[in-house]
């Protein structure tokens, strides 16, 4: 089987870099020198779920300074940005990772990903003692990781024996005030919350949980609320990669974290995680292999987060208007000739893909335009996402229909575009689907109620397929094969797919619906028929069963013929069974016409 | 007509933020402080050239530090990356724009956003005296704009008279040999370049240039190439905004620049140019109500460049197999058969809207699959835009497609997966359409290469119209109605559109299409025709033109009867004649319902 481009680049890029042997341990924690100098893993995780890893992917370590995004996604999830905004800022520094420096200013320290500011979001952990706190940390970050992560006592303990620098930190904030939790508390929260061991599959799985919203991908539970995503990926795309932010954001341009254990992992959002692991450290303190491997990964598939992007002028993917698009329901020929003078006043917009605000704005254009000159449909049984932005235009846009007292037909989930503004539902109705959709708006440019009947009626001479007949023809088939009176109130099935085919029916008034049931699913509607209309003609030639289901519209009065009268008719006056069968062809062909000419609009 | 909710955002915001009058107009420059404290404007460009303004959005003032994205893209795009890499570093500072500090340890001003990496960016442009070197100049940042900009020659020259400070950082990067000309020379061109007026319309369009990708809306002029796109937008977002970049990034989160003169622009990548002014700026020296109105447009429509991104799992719209699509080329029944037999082998992958890596990822998964069990067709007709990452991914896969000797069929203009890789084109086969692209994957199901023909031949006397005769009927009509052989080289049109109908043909051998002609684009396939099958059978009912092409697909031979004849030995033998309107009802009858499910399908 052919393999996938994502891990044949995996691959080479994990093979080149075998190569990269430069860079030192970390050596500042005791436990940490003991790593595998060696040790080397790459993996990706997909925001469906997918995990691709190569080399020492189950390797385990501890996360140290990787732990600070989902700490601090954690902190906003518990108490809401303002509340964490008041303890720690989001301005990137110049300095070091363990920089003794405070905002003064703001009373905070500068950014959750420097040690001051993860110290004061370790003391934002819900609980009074210490494990009560470890709990919810743990609990926490294993959302993330979708598995319960361990801490390693080991390297707890040597960090916090050696901790003293970070010690000074937190009593220095304590002196100002800064700490939400007695020193001694927020430090055992950090310290064990760095001593997690993860692998670096579990990297890419956390960072992945960003990359989809802040649900996790294989577990499917929400690690963090979606909404604080922006903020957690901007403070490590400008804070994350310690001194080396800027070159990062600029090359790769990925929010991403490293750590002094040699990982480093990284968000694309809306598509994966990347996660990569190398003890060896360069000067300012990443993983060499690590952050090339990322690097690479990257620039091989430019997901470079301010890359630019194609125009999503795609998202409008076809505009209709009435002369190609047309509902299934029947209508008489007075109604189909008023249709048709006004077809140019029917718009149809077909939307899919994803919806951007610019796609959005663009949309909403056309609408407007449309909305000037009569009736329009908005198609969004393709659309794949709406982006919140967009979603917030359509409401707004649908308030003002609303208070304008217009209205536009969307075809589909409705919701789609947008969300829970019920106030914005007043200006748009919804549709199941395309037809319904198509059947409403034709309603009102017809300026009939969905609900009123076409009063329309056919004699039994005048029905389609005997209209050919001779007034003697006619008056000898009424002798011979004799009309059995038909009166069936709106919702009658009057025909099932597979059930003996023994009879004709014409319709005299009222309209009928063919539909083609689906297993497990909606029946499909074929088309509309309505009054001279003819089912079960197909009897005529042989057919033993019915072709589909026929169901009355409305309440429907008409004729039913049987088919062994009507074939021995035929056989008694030939000429005659001509002109039924004639306007019988020339009837199917008509349909095939206009069906052909549906398919390649649809095909389009 | 309703309004855009765009245009109704910012007329609130707009209105709602008359009211701030906090700040100062600046007056380091006297000329600054001569402008209107409360002059106020909101513009939006989006990519598509749309502007929409509000306020004094066509008052003039000086573009000031706004300049300096488009210096730097002018320079990236002149000289390459790696060499103004070499003059100007991308590293966010702490420090105000006029810090008199250097990257001392890579011997160049940290960012270009900053006077002393604006300065380096300025010596760049090319040209060995003034009057070049500022045609340059103009020339390159008139391309953002769309019309040629003006230098307001009273501020440059308040600016060269009174910047001592930018003087002084010019000479010392002279001193460490930073800069890469004259210091007179670069320090002119900077000062003009700062002294260009434009509007705020401008701004919006020179912003919306960079959203996108580098081509302006409004004159479809290439302003910068695509790939120094996310060079620029970075350090706009890391260093656009003064001090205020790390809370911008976070709360605003777009890639911005603002003036002294009061403008602040933004950049909504794929989507809008966004720009406002008002001269009155904060303590940092950002316009109090610029920010506050492109703050409140970000979080109106969640603009924030790191939000959510919806799930872009839907960029795989169906996935169909051999049940579903069949090729509209006539194939024998044996042909049918055995392609019904292996209909799971037949895999369509529908893509559509945009495919981001991740989305390739996804996609190219289920190639993998597909092609292990038989043939895959991808259709790329409805995908509006493919990120250049996933390009690169189905580059490759096509790369690695051709050395195994596989082979993927494309429906639609395949190079919109691989742009421009032809190596990749051997593993993808395109086909201009759906149809031919089924047709060619079924020739490979079936083992016959793409031009062989089908060896079926029929009788007269077994054409599908005239099976139901009795062989005495069959005989007296080869009697009656004399059958005029045909004989039709491959592309002969053997009817058109519109052409009195007298004969009925029937097909021997060879194959037939059925196009519907279309006004000013290519004709539309209807159906095949093949041996035993017929045309202009219609005018047995009375038609009397052609209702479409028809087209020798192969050699065909045949047989023509005329229709005059035809109706005559229907008069005559009128059971005869039920027989044949009988065949032809079962046919069309067939067909109406093949064509009614594909109808079913497409409109999913």
């Amino acid at each position: 089987m052919v393999s996938s481009p994502l891990i044949a680049a995996m691959t080479e890029i994990f093979s080149k870099l075998g190569a990269e042997t430069s860079g030192e341990v970390a050596t500042y924690i005791p436990e940490l020198a003991k790593a595998d100098p060696d040790g080397f893993a790459f993996a990706v995780a997909t925001v469906d779920g997918q995990v691709f890893s190569i080399g020492d992917a189950g390797t385990r370590f501890t996360i140290q300074s990787m732990s600070k995004p989902f700490a601090y996604a954690a902190a906003l999830d518990r108490l809401g940005r303002e509340t964490v905004m008041t303890r720690v800022g989001v301005e990137p520094t110049g300095d070091a990772f363990n920089a003794i420096i405070l905002d003064e200013d703001h009373n905070r320290p500068f950014n959750p990903m420097v040690n001051a500011g993860a110290i004061a979001v370790a003391a934002l952990f819900d609980g009074e003692e210490r494990d009560a706190r470890t709990r919810a940390m743990v609990d926490a970050l294993s959302r993330f990781a979708g598995r319960t992560l361990e801490i390693d006592e080991a390297v707890f303990r040597s960090e916090a024996e050696t901790g003293h620098r970070n010690r000074a930190i937190a009593y220095l904030m304590l002196n100002s005030g800064m700490l939400a939790a007695e020193p001694d508390l927020a430090l055992d929260t950090y310290f064990r919350q760095c001593s997690l061991l993860v692998d670096t599959r579990d990297l890419a799985v956390m960072a992945a949980t960003l990359a989809a919203g802040g649900r996790n991908p294989l577990t499917g539970e929400v690690a963090v609320w979606r909404a604080h995503i922006p903020d957690v990926l901007t403070v490590m795309l400008t804070c994350g990669m310690y001194d080396y932010a800027g070159q990062w954001a600029y090359e790769v341009g990925l929010p991403a974290k490293s750590g002094v254990s040699g990982g480093v992992l990284a968000v694309v959002p809306g598509q994966f995680g990347i996660a990569a692991w190398s003890p060896k450290l360069d000067a300012i303190g990443n993983s060499v292999r690590a952050v090339a491997a990322i690097r690479a990964l990257s620039e091989r598939f430019r997901l470079h987060g301010l890359a630019a992007r194609p125009d999503d002028a795609g998202v409008l993917r076809r505009s209709l208007d009435g002369r190609a698009m047309r509902s299934r329901r029947w209508r008489s020929p007075e109604a189909v000739a008023r249709l048709e003078m006004q077809a140019e006043r029917l718009i149809v917009l077909e939307l899919h893909g994803e919806i951007s605000v610019a796609a959005a704005e663009r949309v909403l254009r056309r609408v407007a335009e449309g909305l000037a000159a009569g009736e329009v449909v908005l198609d969004v049984q393709r659309v794949t996402g709406v982006e919140a932005g967009a979603e917030r235009m359509f409401a707004d846009f649908g308030r003002e229909l609303a208070l304008g007292g217009q209205c536009v037909t969307i075809a589909g989930p409705g919701n789609i575009l947008f969300g829970d503004a019920e106030d914005a539902a007043a200006g748009f109705a919804m549709a199941a689907g395309i037809d319904s959709a198509l059947e409403r708006a034709e309603n009102r440019l017809l300026g009939t109620s969905p609900t009123s009947r076409d009063d329309e009626s056919r004699t039994l001479a005048d029905a389609r397929l005997l209209s050919g007949l001779t007034p003697e023809e006619f008056e000898r088939l009424a002798g011979e094969v004799p009309p059995a009176p038909l009166e069936a109130p709106a919702g009658t099935r009057l025909a099932a797919l597979g059930e003996p085919a023994d009879t004709v029916v014409i319709i005299g008034t009222g309209r009928l619906k063919v539909l083609l049931p689906v297993e497990g699913g909606e029946a499909v509607p074929l088309n509309g028929l309505g009054p001279g209309e003819t089912f079960g003609e197909m009897a005529l030639m042989g057919a033993a069963q019915r072709s589909a289901d026929v169901v009355a519209e409305t309440d429907v009065t008409g004729w039913s013929l049987r088919v062994d009268d009507l074939r021995a008719y035929g056989a008694r006056h030939p000429m005659a069974m001509n002109r039924i069968l004639g306007a019988l062809a020339v009837d199917l062909s008509d349909r095939l016409r206009r069906v052909n000419a549906t398919i390649s609009a649809l095909r389009r």
